[in-house]
C-alpha cells in the first residue's frame, strides 16, 4: 500500500469510523456471542500472499463486529467511562504518522517538551500547588503513564528507592536488602489514598491522611482515576483538598476528560526522586537531557482537545454527566422498590432492589442478556449493587429515561414470577 | 466537532499523513533546536474558549515538526527501528474508534479473542513450539504487552509467584515473606537470555543455558526484542533453536514487523502461570471469562498488516533490511580506515574508525550536528562504537549509498584538522 492508496483508504476509513459513532446507538451495546466465537471465523494461519483490503473491511464487519462491547454507546453504562472524541483521533492518527519512540529528549524534542507542557497546563486547570508546575517551580512536574496501576507501581518504586537512600545516609552500614525487608508500605483495600474509588466513588480524606504521612516520612501518593477529571470545576475542586500533602497524584484523562486512552497523568514534587529511581544509561541512550519512558506522542491527544474544547467546554463535559448521574438518582430514589448506596458526587449511581442479593443478581442477569443497556456490578458491605456509570460522550436525558424505564420493565417481570 | 466535521478534518489528516511520509526525507532527520524550545512557542495555560482548529494545525508545522526526530526518515539510522506502515495506520482509526478497553472477555470480547488468534498466526510464522500456541495444545499462548521491559516484569512477577507456591507445596510452614527472601533471579549485564541484544544485536546460546534451567527447575525468559521479527524467515529461524526449552518468550513486532508501537507479544508454556500471578477478581470485573491485563485492541494492527502484506511479504520486508545492512558492512569493510566491530547478523552495522574513542565521538559529533542521518553509539569492550541500524520502511539503497559518503566526507574534513 503506496501514499496514494493510503490516501484512499484513509478517507474511507473515517467515513467508517463517523459512520460507527453516529450510528451505535441502533448496536446491541452487548455482543451476543460465546467465548471462543471468534476462531471459527477466520483462518488458523496468516496467508502467504496479501489478501485483498475490501475483503478485511468485510470481515470488520463479519468477525469483529458482531464480538464488540460499544463502550461508546450512549447505553453503555458499565465500568467507568473510557474517553473518546473527534480532536483526540484526529490527534492520533498525525501521532502514529510520526510514530517517534519518546524514550529520551533526542529521540524527539517534541515529544518530550509537548508533554511536559500539557501536564502544566492540566495541573494548571485542577489548580494543583505549584510545586507540581514544572514550568514554575522547577523541582517537580508531571508526566504520562499508561494506566493509573502503571503510575502507582512507578510511584512504589520511587518512593521505595527514596527510602533506602534516606536510611543509608544515616546508616552507611546498612546494606540494601536490609533496608528493603523492613520497608512498609500503608494501603486500604484499594491500595493507597484514593478519590473516588472504583466499586463506588467513595473519597478518602486526605486532609486527615496527609499531615499523618509528612510528619512519619511517609510518601504519600494520591490516585484519583476517575474523579480526577471533575476537579477542573471549581465546585469539585475542595474534593482535592490536602493534595499539597501528597508526593504525587494521579488520574486518568482517558476516563473522563474526552481524551482517548491511553492518558494517565501523573504528578511528583521532586521529578528527581523519579529520575533517580530508573535512571540506567547505556551509552545508546546516553543524552544530556535523558528521562526515562518509552511512550507515543500522547500528549498530542492533550493538545487538541484541550484546544478544541477549551476549558469551559470541558468542565460543561464533566457537569452535562454529573447532571445526568443526579437525574438518574432522582428516578431511583422516586420508585420506593429501589435504594440508592453510596451518595452520589460524580458521575456513578450504586442502586439495588430493596431486597435479597439474588434478587439484584436475577434483575442485572436479565438486564445483561437483554443488551439494550450494559451494566456492572459492585460489592458494598456485602450486598451485591448495581453500578450505572455514565459514560459514552453522547449519552443524554432520553437516553437516563429510557434506562429507567427498561430496567423498571425488567423488575416489573421478575417481581411478577412466581419464584423470584 | 460533530461527525460531519470529523468527516472533513480527517480527511484533511489523512492527506497530511500521507504528505509527511511521502515527502520525509526531504527534513533534516535530526532537529534543530535547545532544550525548553518548545514552552515559549505556546501559551502557558488551556485556552478557556476553544481554539480554531485551522490553528491547531498550523501550530503542528510551527511547534511540532521543528522539534521532531523523524524516526521514519529513511536517513534515520538510531536506535532500532519503530515500525510503521499503512495497514498498520488505518487498523489503528479502527482502534481509535472503537475505544474498547479490554481487561476481560466481557469488556469486549472481539479484543480478547483476535489477539489469541493473532499471536497464535504469528507464533506459527515463527514456527513455535505447540506448546505456545493457544487454539493447538490449550495450555500455552500469548498475549501483547506495551513494551519488552512490560513482558519481562510479567514474566518476573509469574515465575516469582509459581517458585512460591512450589516451594510452599512441600514446605507449608514457610511464610511468603521466607521464600521470597531466598529468591534468586540470575542475568548477565543484558537481563535474562536474550536473542538480539540491544548495543550490537548478539545472541545468546540459549540450546546452553536451556537445559541447565530446566533441570535446575528455573523459569527461563527468552527476550528477542528486535532479532525476533526476523525468525519468520526460515533461514534465520535456527537461532530460536532451544525455544523448546523456555517458559515464556517476547519480541517486538513494532519493532520491524511493520506494526506500528506498541505491540509487544509474548508467549509463555502455560497461561496459568500468568494468569495465576495476576488474579484479583472485583465484583466490578468478574466475568466467567477473565483474563488479566488492560489494553486497547491493539490486535487490529496485527490483522491488518498480516493480510495486507502476507507471509511472503513480510519476509521479503526483513531480508531487504538485512540485505542493506550487509550493503552498508561492505562499504565499510572496503575502507581500511574502519572496522566492523561485532558480526552483523540482522540490521544492525557496528563500526568505528580504527584509532582512538576520542576520533569515534568526534565523528558522531559532526553527523549529529549535520542532521542528514541519525546514528547513536554503544559500547562493546570499552570501546566507542557507531551503531548504524536500518530502520525506516522506505529505506533503500540509495539512502545507504548516500549515508556512507555522508560519513566518509565527515571523516576527511575530520582526519584533515590539525589536531583531530
Amino acid at each position: 500500500m503506496d501514499a496514494e492508496e493510503f490516501r484512499r483508504r484513509g478517507m474511507e476509513m473515517v467515513d467508517y469510523v463517523a459512520n460507527y459513532l453516529e450510528n451505535i446507538e441502533q448496536r446491541p451495546v452487548y455482543p451476543d456471542v460465546e467465548p471462543g466465537y471468534l476462531r471459527s471465523l477466520i483462518p488458523t494461519e496468516a496467508p502467504l500472499e496479501p489478501d485483498n483490503y475490501d475483503d478485511i473491511i468485510k470481515d470488520v464487519d463479519r468477525v469483529i463486529m458482531p464480538g464488540v462491547t460499544h463502550w461508546h454507546s450512549p447505553y453503555f453504562f458499565a465500568y467507568f467511562p473510557a474517553a473518546t472524541s473527534y480532536p483526540a483521533l484526529l490527534a492520533d492518527m498525525l501521532c502514529g504518522a510520526i510514530g517517534c519512540i519518546g524514550f529520551s529528549w533526542a529521540a524527539s524534542p517534541a515529544c518530550t517538551e509537548l508533554e511536559t507542557v500539557m501536564l502544566d497546563w492540566l495541573g494548571k486547570m485542577l489548580n494543583l500547588p505549584e510545586h507540581f508546575i514544572a514550568g514554575t517551580h522547577g523541582h517537580g512536574g508531571g508526566v504520562i503513564q499508561s494506566t493509573a496501576s502503571e503510575a502507582t507501581l512507578v510511584t512504589l518504586l520511587a518512593a521505595r528507592c527514596k527510602a533506602v537512600r534516606r536510611v543509608q545516609a544515616s546508616n552507611p552500614e546498612k546494606s540494601e536488602a536490609e533496608i528493603l525487608s523492613k520497608l512498609v508500605a500503608y494501603t486500604s483495600e484499594q491500595f493507597c489514598a484514593t478519590l473516588g474509588t472504583t466499586a463506588s466513588c467513595a473519597f478518602d480524606r486526605i486532609t486527615e491522611l496527609g499531615p499523618i504521612c509528612n510528619k512519619e516520612n511517609i510518601w504519600m501518593h494520591i490516585d484519583a482515576a476517575y474523579a480526577g477529571s471533575a476537579f477542573i470545576c471549581p465546585e469539585f475542586r475542595p474534593l482535592l483538598n490536602g493534595i499539597e500533602f501528597a508526593d504525587s497524584f494521579n488520574f486518568n484523562p482517558h476516563k473522563w476528560l474526552l481524551i482517548n486512552f491511553d492518558c494517565s497523568t501523573m504528578w511528583v514534587k521532586k521529578r528527581e526522586d523519579l529520575i533517580g529511581a530508573f535512571k540506567m544509561e547505556p551509552l545508546y541512550l546516553k543524552h544530556e537531557n535523558q528521562e526515562s519512558g518509552k511512550k507515543r506522542f500522547r500528549s498530542l491527544k492533550m493538545w487538541f482537545v484541550f484546544r478544541m474544547y477549551g476549558i469551559q467546554g470541558l468542565q460543561a463535559y464533566i457537569r452535562k454527566h454529573v447532571g445526568l448521574a443526579k437525574e438518574f438518582e432522582s428516578l431511583v430514589r422516586a420508585d420506593k422498590r429501589f435504594e440508592i448506596c453510596a451518595e452520589v458526587i460524580m458521575g456513578l449511581v450504586c442502586f439495588r432492589l430493596k431486597g435479597s442479593n439474588r434478587l439484584n443478581e436475577l434483575l442485572l442477569k436479565r438486564i445483561t442478556k437483554s443488551r439494550e443497556i450494559h451494566l456492572v456490578p459492585c460489592q458494598l458491605s456485602g450486598r451485591f449493587v448495581l453500578r450505572f456509570a455514565i459514560c459514552a460522550r453522547t449519552t443524554d436525558s432520553r437516553h437516563i429515561q429510557q434506562a429507567w424505564r427498561h430496567i423498571t420493565q425488567l423488575t416489573f417481570e421478575i417481581l411478577q414470577e412466581p419464584n423470584h
